[in-house]
């Protein structure tokens, strides 16, 4: 045990692209003492941590069996109360569908101080590489994220469907390649028009990227016929992302 | 005219901290013979263009009277046709409530080719300062992001009020000091909690950085005696948006 008060920094790390790092993010890798990182936060991202920083995954792809959310939160207090600077790295924005509020709960009830230093969350990067705004005046006035896997890997089924069957908004789904056609049938169901514009982003800013442009139905019957890839992946839909 | 082509990139400033600028930000403002930049994204951010780089106000509140958009929009395509890499600086995420969508029309139609940088949109740089997470498991498993003004500065009337007066959900508000009061009387009339936690995030990252801690009925009510600050500013609410 160390004199000094160890801290936690929850760090976004945005689409994987180093480039597309905040100042502010590099700065905290560089001086961290320990890095815990989710495995969509890895590859060239994690090369800005200093030589110094002890780097361990915790992602739920990183082990087997995979690591329990208790677990990550038992991790970041050890090592704070160690006296050291730990770096969580979180995939995109750190705020966005990456479980942030369970370890600020658990490093608040331990008293350990933290900061939190935002990002470009994924949805962010994947339109700019599509060429696509996210807003547009009268048509597209809403934007909206949402997950399509809940902590079991089955499409949340209390969603606010007249919230999601909404053409007139943009909106992005997380993790949704394996429930989209579930999803996508729930969708039309509630009034979203089938052939409303849909994009597949895949590995956005990685050498595997993957831009798909269809409709919600075409979208729903690909991923039906090819399985989800082993890619991460968003999903948008509405009248921005449109095949042109 | 010159030979060589021009082209622009689309900067995302994010919220006017520099600290949150990504790499590709910086290196493309370094290189900008021409920078584009809105009010909300000036200041510091804008210091860090190279010393050749001319730098043109556009912004709303930048001249009197202010830029229309069909300028905003000429200005481009002319700095671009006369072979300069103009750099179009945007607050926040250029993606979200800048008009992104009418440029790029432009750009297209002029056949001149344009890259997007995404950034940290404010919402997420708010939601870091107040130390809040953006989604939560089952109680905010949606986020969404309205702009409080139409292009007159009144409240849009034709919103999706379902979407907008759920309380599972995390919802930011945009521009929308002016018109909270209404917005809140039309929230809770469509099902609304009055007493749903409700955040107030002005000028977020800098010296005149403020953040008020209350419920949506409370925030109607300060919105509506103090009047809006001339400090650009978020709203967000929903449960996770409370004031401990």
């Amino acid at each position: 045990m160390k004199d000094k008060k160890g801290t936690v920094s929850f760090v976004s790390s945005g689409p994987g692209d180093p480039e597309l790092l905040t100042l502010r993010a590099i700065r905290r890798l560089q001086v961290a003492d320990v890095v815990l990182y989710d495995d969509l936060a890895s590859g060239p991202v994690l090369e800005q941590a200093g030589p110094q920083a002890e780097c361990i995954a915790v992602g739920k792809r990183a082990g087997r069996p995979s690591a329990k959310q208790e677990y990550v939160n038992s991790l970041l207090v050890e090592h704070a109360q160690a006296g050291r600077h730990v770096v969580r790295l979180k995939s995109g924005d750190s705020g966005v569908f990456g479980r942030l509020e369970e370890e600020l709960t658990a490093l608040r009830e331990a008293g350990i101080p933290f900061e939190i230093v935002p990002g470009v969350p994924s949805a962010m990067a994947a339109a700019a590489v599509a060429g696509l705004p996210l807003t547009r005046r009268l048509t597209a006035r809403r934007l909206q994220f949402v997950t399509g896997a809940d902590v079991t890997g089955g499409l949340p089924q209390d969603q606010n469907w007249a919230a999601l069957a909404d053409d007139h908004a943009t909106t992005v789904v997380f993790m949704g390649q394996r429930t989209f056609p579930a999803m996508a049938a729930s969708l039309i169901e509630h009034g979203l028009p089938p052939e409303t514009p849909a994009l597949l982003a895949e590995a956005v800013g990685t050498p595997q990227q993957r831009l798909v442009r269809t409709s919600v139905a075409g979208l729903a019957a690909l991923l039906d016929a090819e399985g989800p890839s082993p890619n991460p992946a968003l999903i948008l839909y509405g009248p921005l992302a449109r095949t042109d």
